[in-house]
């Protein structure tokens, strides 16, 4: 089969491959909608998770089951199934503990176009497809239930690690399209005042749209000190992180009231330390909770996190800028996300078979 | 100076009492808008916390301050403030331990129109004036604003109770004003599939515009049977409970999810027993959380919520059928709720002195 | 193989059976330690679970591994392990949602002599080896370890369920086995005043070894009273439910603080209906939760409960009143636990193979 | 009156002074127990909260009642009570969000020996005597109790932060009086293995006492390799950091398993920078939880802390190594504390009047 792959750091090119074999708890599916992710090219152009040869890229699909493992109970060749960027070992210890995305490990969820080939495959495999798979809702548009699979519990899990709550003024560092979901995840659980940082005016739009009620340009100034003016001297109850580099946890922390929180949904590829500063982190009294975690994932998440989609609490669509058909379409939709023009939140390719 | 006044179980009409003092941590305000409650008519004509003479009723309110105690800090006279139907007392025990509406005793922190004049007088007095008042925030109508004193808080609170999470089926029951909040609270929190139980048609037009996803008319059939279709057998993740008699919680617990939880804003009047279903209740081993609970009160609960108002994420104002201006007019919004004709859903009188 | 059974309805006795399959994620094993539950009493004498016949009786044990199915991978035969009484699906829907005994349905993790055979065989079927099994540790007694299946887990759950916090006063109503798991577990979670409900002189001496501060004996009046006088008319922060019938829990409301939480690990048998006291439950405003639920379980649990005994936190030892020794003991200790003599708190059954 | 002060960083002295004046809310106390803390070492020689002149030191006392404000209630002169290190201001808007000790502004409950004078006077004020005095339980000898000020809630403090559970391994960092109460919090939550890391054979003796499993020595090697080597390369859940410089947050976080926390209860003085190792902590994903706090205190909080040395769970007595009796030798147990020898934990003064 044909599949688009990370051939080595900074290379890519399409490759044939073996089908993925089907376990027993194993479902194959082919993609109708798939979209690359800013960690693809973390991937393939820093060599963020090392080096690769012939790995298939891609994480966030919509497909079609071909076929399932003997012991799959609840999946059948020819769903239409969403397929969560993170698929947990269910019965690991880890999973037991509340944290199924480190089975087996730290981040060991995380086994597309990481530990195994990704989406980018005329065929890929799904390991625990009963744990991990979820049926497309009827009548939703598979370009848009493509964004169930990491942009929205990864910008949700920022307000579930931050814990906000009911009127809440929150800040939100970074509306690429995670950022997004990070502002619409923080109004959808009821904060009031919603700062989102940011300077491209594509994103700044569609931020007000998914309920910022602000957004603060760091070309106007230090958001340190923009936040704390707004805020009457006060900081806001909580952070969500979704851009920007290791120092954005300082930003956080000193834009924080005590007992707020910093929930953190970015991948920090550089640096080696994450720096707190002592003062403002309250001399390590005050109460600032800093976390970061990756997304939950499997099965029930996405059925829940569809079902905002089926009822109308949220449109992913807004994050779709830029639409390509056809599985060849593949590559030029990464190239952009490489690139990343101005105009750009997010491609996603739909394929027909 | 007047007052609005229970004169006994089931009488009603204005009295002259003495103005009512300032102690050193308190405020005297004088009402701005003020409205009527369920709470007011179950008081007077069904002699829900025993009888009372002259006690001027009302608990709903937003004022202006004429006078503060020697130890307040943080208002002064002529402050446009929300006062909360609770105003618990910070500094007890109870407080401290998470449930200052219980402060000094179980539902302690309800003070006007049950242990002391309400604010349907003249003037009024605000115990902990630093710790309960709020400012108004600028540009809110007044009227609108009077819903944050109970209204909004107590349907709000089910959600917390019943702790929704994104992408939550979720079904309340009952559509009066509570329970209108009761639903836009649970859209606010995340709830995906909101069932919404009532019968008359303008809380059920007004449900949908908070964000109901269907209306549930117990005129249709068992209203248990009718959810456990919609969920497929399956229950709902949460239920929140704002309407009905003490069977109430027996019917929720019935249309429950394992693991799920009943969250009760109801005040019950009536009957000895609250009824569990055993087998439904997972003969004792279902984790189906059971809770009911008095509204969290105070200056931030109500900074909070105001927020949502000027955020424009919540607006009270289609809860307000029925307006009225003018202190006098208290008498006839208090028959309005005590009559409650099939087109209220909340009344409001609004006063300029 | 040779298996003490449930014939039907108030009959048991030994059967031959075809041995148990091994799925390719299950685990047969052996027992090496066995105890009778007063489940399992239940489950014969009054037909809790409706009728079975030839069921296989038991869901307490310490075992071997004999044999393992093709998927497993932690585990392998000759393995000593301790087996939970409930055996969830770990990537069920349920379980996700953090109630993994749910799994498949409320109570749907309890497939022990429930809805397989269970424990009191020459050997057992256990689903998901690598979810559900542990390594028994070196140097633990079989025997004591075997509490790890049952008694211990769901004891300790409702200090879990309750919330039991650093200085609470808590009263735990039941001194059987699973009720002083429930002391000790409150204990080693941090109450303070711990009040035990029993009359039973031998239960009442171990309760107070495993950290009961005094016994309340029902027989020198109305419990309630009791601990109201104790607690000068305050109340307990929590209740644990381990005995007596559906009118315990409108017992723990009564002698409960507001804010207050009841944990029950009761399986309730018999009546229609569980009755809480409306005024005592604060006119459901009194946020008093009530809650019940069945033992978490799975490889995790019994790993974070064993190290508990290994490290000397909890000694199991002292349940064992009665000692057995061999397969063939199996029917003299269930009879025992279905008698109770008054000297009875729990019988183990060791086997040599 | 006589008190011994901080005359300027770096020195401190007897010094003649006003005896403080009792607002409404407050009381005035006589020391009957103090206890010098490792902060006043801190504050004076090391200058970590600014200069000072004539500041009366102290924050840890049992005391007697001799004056109370015409608004207090609950206390009356005579009365034995203990004093909390940290007394709120309770109808602030950060205790109302559950951050007592924040009271206006970050660590604004911190009062004695920081913005008033301190409990080494012949008298001192209590802000909001109904809120943060306690009685002293009787029998309970005023030494041990004086522990209850700060050492018992700072040292709790570690595992609710933690969020130690049943069974949990857990890493207290550093065994000074602080983190011997670490332990002890931990071993009464539920900890199963419990490292302490230090070196004094003292502490670490008085730490086993404590419910420590092991002491890890620093001077045996790197404690993070030790750490990983005893919990075969998994780390341990939670880890407590009650002792060393900024360098044991990045300590804490490599040894801890995905999804653990790490609970400071160290004050930092120094550095300007807290370093997290990015790649240890999950590259910002690995759920590895970081908060510091200062100890809750108030009222409630004395009071269930007491309950657990009336109830025998906790016995203070082991930290009082040096013990000294008369108000004038408040100076020479200051002194003690600053010099730390070897076989010092902590040294105590009671005073009789």
């Amino acid at each position: 089969m044909k599949g688009y792959a990370m051939l080595g750091i900074g290379k890519t090119g399409w490759i044939e491959k073996e089908e993925p074999i089907c376990g027993p708890l194993d479902a194959i599916c082919r993609p109708i909608a798939v979209a690359p992710c800013t960690s693809d090219v973390h991937t393939v152009w820093e060599g963020a998770i090392g080096d690769r040869s012939d790995m298939i890229l891609g994480h966030e699909a919509v497909g079609e089951v071909v076929e399932v493992g003997s012991l799959v109970k609840d999946f059948k060749p020819g769903d239409k199934v969403v397929i969560p960027a993170i698929t947990p070992d269910w019965n690991s210890i880890e999973a037991q503990d509340g944290y199924p995305m480190h089975s087996g490990g730290m981040l060991g969820g995380w086994k597309f176009s990481n530990i195994k080939d990704g989406v980018f495959g005329e065929f890929f495999n799904v390991n625990d497809a009963d744990g991990n798979l979820s049926l497309l809702p009827d009548g939703l548009d598979p370009a848009a239930a493509c964004m169930l699979s990491d942009m929205v519990p990864t910008g949700f899990h920022g307000s579930e690690l931050a814990q906000v709550e009911y009127g809440d003024t929150v800040c939100v560092i970074g509306i690429g399209p995670v950022g997004l979901m990070g502002v619409a995840g923080a109004a959808l659980k009821g904060a009031s005042y919603l700062y989102a940082v940011g300077s491209r005016p594509d994103c700044a739009r569609v931020a007000m749209e998914y309920g910022a009620t602000e957004i603060i340009n760091y070309k106007n100034g230090d958001i340190v000190e923009q936040i704390m003016e707004k805020t009457n001297g006060k900081g806001v109850d909580k952070v969500i992180t979704a851009g920007g580099g290791v120092d954005v946890i300082g930003t956080a922390v000193k834009m924080l009231k005590p007992g707020g929180r910093v929930g953190n949904i970015n991948y920090f590829g550089g640096e080696d330390y994450i720096m707190i500063p002592r003062a403002e982190w309250g001399v390590g009294m005050g109460h600032k909770y800093i976390v970061g975690g990756l997304m939950p994932a499997g099965r029930l998440r996405m059925q829940k996190l569809a079902s905002l989609l089926v009822t109308g609490r949220l449109d992913t669509s807004k994050l779709l800028t830029h639409r390509f058909e056809g599985f060849d379409k593949i590559e030029e939709a990464l190239m952009l996300m490489k690139d990343k023009p101005s105009n750009l939140i997010k491609p996603v390719v739909t394929i027909k078979w």
